[in-house]
């Protein structure tokens, strides 16, 4: 739990990650109890707008999002378990600290910052506000945990180390190479509705230009969405290294009726039967 | 009007709450003409996305959530009666300024600062903007307000002192003991489609575990949402302390096709008719 | 290219207008770009919520946005050609700068800062991020000039100049006087369902009171949404300065079936047929 340089920096930064959006004002207490403990840390909001509850979602948007972040405590909550026994914690990582439910939600992100070099269970409510309610952890654990950590104060000081290897993981994404391809869940889906998928950029099989199909409908292999006639599926590196499924200027969600966690087969296409 | 300390401060904070939702630049230029008038003042978002002219949704929205905020002027814009002789008003309460239209919408935060303890009528256009458009008072008369009363321009030198008893209240939400339970309005829909009752934590009839129907339906009443299966109907007390019926992991909304200004029976659940 | 007297102020404000939407962690990622470069500057965000690829739609919002906001390099990011050979660009206004794709998105709003005074292309990627995505120019190159620009650096530096004649300019938008009113484009929709024409007040040609009708449908000429009655249809003069159809407490969307890149009609209403 060393390596962390950064309390010696003074007031930092927070970023906050929420499935609560922006219709309410919870994002907004948030800030206010952040405001009120270190009126000097700033605030970069990373989205509050994860599908409600959607945990790997809100996972993976602070992992590919984090790495372009300057150092930062990374507050973190979607937490279908609030006010149950789940825990909250305190995730050290190689570059920056990570607070929320300990449902899996901070460890892709952990991973992403150097990985995990350490953990805290929030067991100690000096720390909290002096009246907890049972639905919003997020204003009144989580936000004062980060406020407090940005302004200095050591991981270990706001709750008991635990063995890293206890933290919940969530289930591995699905990602197998097939014999013509690759099957792999979608992990993220984007505004326009493009699909990214579990697979990464190394696993890519094909050069731009390379006829393929996802789930059987046909689709180029192409570097941006422009390479492909607009309307058409395109396959392509996205901009966090996945391999992702997209239509130019057009939703591949509602093309492929895909969202979350479908899994979709991309193949070589054939040639179609051949009969001798 | 006394007591409102702040003056001595310097530079403040505006909280700014309005439903103008975010896809246009109205916010934006909002909070451009603060930031011209006063560059250090900080401007913390409560919510844009009140519903359109929900007058009551914003005003309870804000009053849930100002408590949780350092001390600041409170700028809020629902506004549906923009451009027509409605008041504009400064409301100075125990701990902040609040200001907007005279329609209701600043007094239940005001209540939850402290309460009211004196008012200004916009009257003098000395302070806002040279132009004065006839449908976006946020940004020619309310935000300039704003920003000189953050900088510390005292209240009662942009307007003219009116009778606080003169100031426009919302009507009572419905909300009423009966011989079974409570039948209360909805007062605010959050993103989770949660129903929160105008009904106050101190009107809760029932033990944890007790089975209650909400418009029939079977319900829990419970601590939080999980304490119920997922996919069932709870019955708790929220992070503001009101009355709110919940679906653990899905939507109140959609399962009761309630919303706001529904009016909902929550009663202790008979055993069904029993003959003799 | 001289009379931008922003870089003896050190860092200055970036605003900021994408499609992007506020479920990812683009905004935030770009956010964070620019904090890495230079902590002090301040990102103010005008909208991300430009429909997606709608080029005309957050040209227009930044055009009526930005002569609100303090001096600023405008960061404009509606890009459907990322990656493509369409090149990007710092467009020098009369008062600030704009950097973002050269597809139209940036000149309304340079015309409403005081005109185009030069412009730069960005060919020199010592600028950029070290690794350039072929689907996130925001983040790996529009942010990081904003960033430099923001902290001092001049246009001149980032790229090689352009002839501002160059620059690809968006299609005029609709909008004839016709014999009896105006036939004008749709420009933007607001989140109230107000239809804003790209016919400025200038070409209203009737009274507050006056009848017409809007591709048929009656409505009256007034100063404000709630000169009429409620859910009637309203011609008005916008905060912008433009000519705009609403519904009073409704949404002109719904009423009129029409969207950005409509065209209606309106004219003056007759009186019916008349026989003799």
């Amino acid at each position: 739990m060393t390596g962390h340089a950064h309390q010696a920096h003074g007031p930092q930064l927070v970023s906050f990650t929420t499935d609560y959006g922006l219709a309410d004002g919870f994002v907004a207490a948030c800030h206010g109890v952040i405001a009120r403990f270190t009126p000097r840390v700033r605030v970069l909001d990373v989205s509050h707008e994860i599908p409600p509850q959607a945990v790997r979602a809100g996972a993976e948007v602070l992992a590919q999002t984090a790495p372009y972040l300057p150092e930062a405590v990374h507050l973190v909550v979607v937490d279908p378990g609030v006010g149950t026994c789940r825990r909250g914690v305190v995730v050290v990582a190689g570059r920056g600290l990570l607070v929320g439910p300990d449902n899996g939600v901070l460890l892709p992100a952990a991973a992403a910052l150097g990985g995990v070099r350490g953990a805290v269970a929030l067991t100690d409510p000096t720390w909290w506000l002096p009246e907890v309610s049972s639905t919003f952890h997020g204003r009144d654990v989580f936000a004062p945990i980060a406020a407090h950590l940005a302004a200095g104060v050591a991981p270990e000081r706001v709750g008991e180390p635990l063995d890293p290897s206890s933290l919940v993981h969530l289930p591995e994404a699905v990602c197998e190479v097939t014999a013509t391809g690759v099957r792999a869940e979608v992990v993220t889906v984007d505004r326009f509705g493009s699909l990214q998928l579990a697979a990464h950029a190394g696993l890519r099989l094909w050069a731009p230009g390379t006829t393929v199909t996802v789930d059987g409908r046909p689709a180029t292999v192409a570097t941006t969405f422009a390479d492909v006639a607009v309307g058409e599926l395109v396959v392509l590196t996205d901009s966090a290294g996945h391999l992702a499924v997209a239509v130019n200027q057009g939703s591949a969600t509602e093309r492929l009726a895909a969202g979350q966690g479908s899994v979709l087969d991309v193949t070589v296409a054939t040639d179609g039967p051949t009969t001798t």
